[in-house]
This record gives C-alpha cells, sequence and structure tokens, in this order.
C-alpha cells in the first residue's frame, strides 16, 4: 500500500519532481465533488436551526454553511486519498477542522479584532446577528469541532486514533498554534518585525491549521510509516507558509486593482505581512521555492501523492 | 468497592437520608486541599507566560489562576473520592472543567456580552489586558481544555476512557449545554419566561458543566455499576439547579444589603432567575426540594458518598 512505501533515497531536483508525480487534469472537479461532500457532512453534523436555541444555531448553519473554499477539507479528503484510505473515514476530520476555521473567522471579523462588515460576500456573522452571538457561535462551533471527533458514533472506530485527532486539532488550534497566531499578529500592530519573525507567525497562524490537516488524516493509518508520515509533516509544513504568501500577495494585487499601481501597496498595510517586509519579488520567490519544496516532499510518496500535488499547485499558483 | 454497590431499591425519606450519609466535620478543609490541588495542576498544564505569545500566555493565567471557588473541580474530586479513585487518576479532568469555567467567565463579561469590569475583585480580562486578547484567551482557554484530555501523557491511559472525557465535556459547554444556556439567556433579555424556560436556560447554563464534573470522574472508573452512575447523575442534574438558584437568591440578598431593602431586588434586574419568575420564597423552597433530593440520590452509594453530601450543603446552604 502507497503508506507504507520504504523511503526514497534520492534528492530529486525541481524538474524531475513537478514532472514525477501525475497531475489529474479533471482535479478542479474532484475539489469541487469534496466541496459539495464536506458541505453535506457539515450541514448533517450542525444542530437543526429548529433547536433551540434557534438563534445560535441559525447563526452557527449561517457561519460555517454556504460558502467557503474548504482548502483544510480538500487537504484532509487528498491526504486521506493519497493513503488510501475511504473519504468516509476522515469525513468527521473534515468537518472538524472546517468549523474550526470557521469558528475563527467569525471571532477574527469581529469588532475588537479585525472588524470586519462582510465575509465571502455577505454580512459577517456579528452584522447579521449580533456580536454576543457571534462570541457564541466561533465558542460553540470549537466545542462542536471536538464533539464530532469524540462522539461515540465517529469514525474511525479506535478511540486511540480518535484521541489522536483531537490531540492534533487542539495543538493546531491552540496557542503553539491558531490561537497564538493571531496573539503574534495583534502584538505585531505596528512594530518592525523580522522576517523570521513574519514566517513564525503564518506558521502559527494558518500554517498550524493546514499542518493539522494533513496530519488528522494521517492518524486515522494505523501504524503509518514513518518517511511517509515525515514526507507528509515537511509537504504541509512548507504549504502552510506558500500559502499564507500567497493570500497576501493577491491582497496586494487586489489592492493593486483598486488603487490602479502595480506596487507600494505593502505599505498600505500596518501589518506584516511577507510582501511588506521583504518585498513582492522575494515573497513570490520565497513562495516558489516552498511550493517546489512541498512537491519534493511528496516524491517519497511517489504517483499516489498525485491529489496533494495537484492541491499544492492549486493553492499556491491561485488567482484569487 | 463502593462504585460497584448493587442499587437500593427502598425509597429513603428526607430525614433518613439527610442524617444516614455522615459528613465530615473537616470538609472546610478538604475543599481548601482540592483548591490548592487544582490551582498547581492549572498552573503546570498552563503554558508560562515567558513563553511567545506572552501577553496571551500572560492573560491566560491571569484569568485561571489565583482566585475561583473552584466548584467544578471540588466536584470531580469529590467523585473521585466517593468511587475510590486516586485524585491523580482525575486531575486532567479537574483542570479541563475548570479551563472552560475560566474561557465562559472571560467571554461573559466581554463589553457585547454582560460588560462586567470586574471579576474576583480584579478587574476582567478585558480590562486588565484588552478585548482582542480577551477573545483569543476564552478561545484559548477551551482549546487548552481539550488539549489536556487527549494528551498522550494524560491519565486516565485508557484511551476510550479519555475520549469519553472529551466527549462529556463537549456535550456540556457545546449548544446543548453551556453555550446553549447563555444564548438562551441572551434571548431571554426583556421577555417573560415560564418557570419550566427559566430551568431549562438554567440547566445548561450552569447545570450542565456541573453534571459533567461529575460524570467526568464517574467516566474514570471502567464497568462502573449502572444504578451508582444514575444515581451520580441525578444528584448533579439536581445540584445544578440548586446551586443555580442558590447564586440567583445570593445576588438578590446582596443587592438586598446594597439597596437598603429586603425585597423586590428581584424585579430590578431585567433578567430572568427562578427568583424573580417564581419570588423568593418559593425559589427556596425550590432549591431545598432540589438538594433533599440530590442527598436522596446519593443513598444509593451510601456512606462513601459523604464527600459528595457534604458538596452538596456547601453549594446550596453557602452564604456567599
Amino acid at each position: 500500500m502507497a503508506m507504507n512505501l520504504p523511503p526514497r533515497r534520492s534528492t530529486p531536483t525541481s524538474d524531475r519532481t513537478t514532472v514525477s508525480i501525475p497531475r489529474d487534469p479533471d482535479f478542479s472537479r474532484q475539489l469541487d465533488t469534496w466541496r459539495a461532500r464536506v458541505e453535506t457532512e457539515m450541514a448533517r453534523r450542525l444542530p437543526p436551526a429548529t433547536v433551540q436555541p434557534t438563534r445560535l444555531h441559525e447563526a452557527q448553519r449561517y457561519s460555517v454553511l454556504g460558502a467557503g473554499k474548504r482548502v483544510r477539507p480538500a487537504l484532509v479528503y487528498a491526504t486521506a486519498c493519497t493513503l488510501g484510505l475511504n473519504e468516509a473515514v476522515v469525513d468527521d476530520a473534515a468537518c472538524a477542522v472546517e468549523f474550526i476555521h470557521a469558528y475563527s473567522l467569525v471571532h477574527d471579523d469581529l469588532p475588537a479584532m479585525d472588524d470586519d462588515d462582510l465575509r465571502r460576500g455577505r454580512p459577517t456573522c456579528h452584522k447579521a446577528f449580533d456580536e454576543a452571538t457571534a462570541i457564541l457561535v466561533g465558542d460553540s462551533l470549537q466545542v462542536l469541532a471536538f464533539q464530532v471527533l469524540a462522539s461515540e458514533s465517529g469514525i474511525p472506530r479506535d478511540a486511540s486514533i480518535r484521541l489522536r485527532l483531537v490531540e492534533l486539532l487542539a495543538i493546531g488550534s491552540g496557542t503553539g498554534g491558531m490561537a497564538g497566531g493571531q496573539a503574534l499578529d495583534l502584538e505585531a500592530n505596528g512594530k518592525q518585525l523580522s522576517l523570521a519573525e513574519v514566517e513564525e507567525m503564518h506558521a502559527r497562524k494558518t500554517g498550524a491549521l493546514i499542518h493539522a490537516s494533513v496530519m488528522m488524516a494521517a492518524a486515522c493509518v494505523p501504524d503509518l510509516n514513518d518517511a511517509v508520515r515525515r514526507a507528509l509533516d515537511s509537504y504541509a509544513r512548507d504549504l502552510g507558509l506558500a500559502f499564507q504568501i500567497q493570500d497576501d500577495l493577491l491582497d496586494i494585487e487586489g489592492d493593486a486593482a483598486l488603487l490602479g499601481k502595480a506596487t507600494g501597496a505593502d505599505q498600505v498595510h500596518a501589518k506584516p505581512t511577507y510582501p511588506a517586509v521583504a518585498g513582492v519579488e522575494a515573497a513570490r520567490a520565497r513562495m516558489m521555492s516552498l511550493h517546489r519544496r512541498a512537491l519534493e516532499a511528496l516524491e517519497t510518496i511517489g504517483p499516489a501523492a498525485a491529489p496533494l500535488a495537484a492541491l499544492c499547485d492549486w493553492l499556491v499558483l491561485r488567482k484569487n
């Protein structure tokens, strides 16, 4: 099986890498399938809006369903696919990680945080409902994530695997992960950060949950080959940072279109991003190098890693 | 062993109940010991304030350590003691449930919620730090609660038991529990609630975590006798509501002292509480009846339940 392949000793060149793992030309259809799947699975796990407290349940569903790229569930499913797991085995993990992501967006949008009125083209949760409800939506979506993983009816059946999923998600979302990254971001406002500090902040704020997505799927394979685990770990770390840099670059390009100038938008932002600190060109170069290294890591796994390679292309080379 | 006693078929009278389970005259010293214990254990599990993000870690510790009645950890330890478990077996559960309680206080105090400036005689988290930090403190304390239960170094070692602890804590703190109760409370503001609706709100807002505290300790006993489990379940439900009614009664008495009048303070509050809806006397009667019923449930367990009986007395008959 793919997940038990021995480690490759060769160090592939970047050209060999991008060529050696095939890409599914229909990958965007695969993404749509995963998106539809996680949407259905999340809708089943969210309490119905007809059940008390109805307003909170309605606000939960509003904040989670109907929109979103579903990057993290896609990573869960692509890793499962790479490791030969049935998608049903990782539905709980895919939902849990997206519930955490959704909660973080609701809280990040609050007036005391980023104070955003719009999210995915719709009013943010605290605008559509109210601030107190938005706080509770975030709080209760976080609980739901852990509840889904711990549920007695959960899959996989093995308790030690499910406990490991809880732990991986907790590590990814706590002060060593996502919440800690958000705190570093707050602390950084108006400060001059070094590139290493920016990377550390991104590794936590975005990277940790990206990493958890991949490693949670990997944790569903009992006795996973160590070399494969290390390859996935390395892939997920590099992808997480590359994804964030691309986000910041797209943000600048969006601003550029808006402002009618091609560069300099990085200075408009008070927030330290990779392009703001290193410049757009250096940021793009770093992103492409991370992209290449993420693909190289997949070489250990071989052609079975095609879904992860395609996902890496999509996430890093995307235009929106 | 106490936890494997056969169910008692007799229906004890209330007099027999209160007499038949002995009380430790030194129980308040026992409470102090548990308080000190959970303080030490929580301090060990909270990330050091010297580690990045330092401000968030400092704010976590500020919000958790140094004050608090530690009602929920006491319930965990008292249940463990009743079931013959070593306290070390439930340290993780005691810390986890208190982390959840602490996070809920931090978020409840936020301007968009109860907008409180003081908590336990000190500035609330968002006053001592800032609102964004307080949101992240709550979010990350919640993660920490689940992380502590899922940690590979956790006790008990049995993964299925620890997974059950995660599930019980999630049920107690989600929309069917604490967060749902808070939402019902928000929805109730300015509305006329029935007594049944007030009880439902309290059962979730306070009762669910009280219940989880007892049942998490019970879950640490493999193959717990069903009758004992039912007795603990019943005890915890009645105690949870009695505790909340006492809280509301003390609040009124506090107001009475403050306002210089003995009754009528219930109307001062827009929030529907048991005394506000049913009147002070009916509330006190309901509380005493719940107290009696909680003690009756312990009869099934017998004298081993002395710590839970003493705790019930303390929580319901307390004066502050």
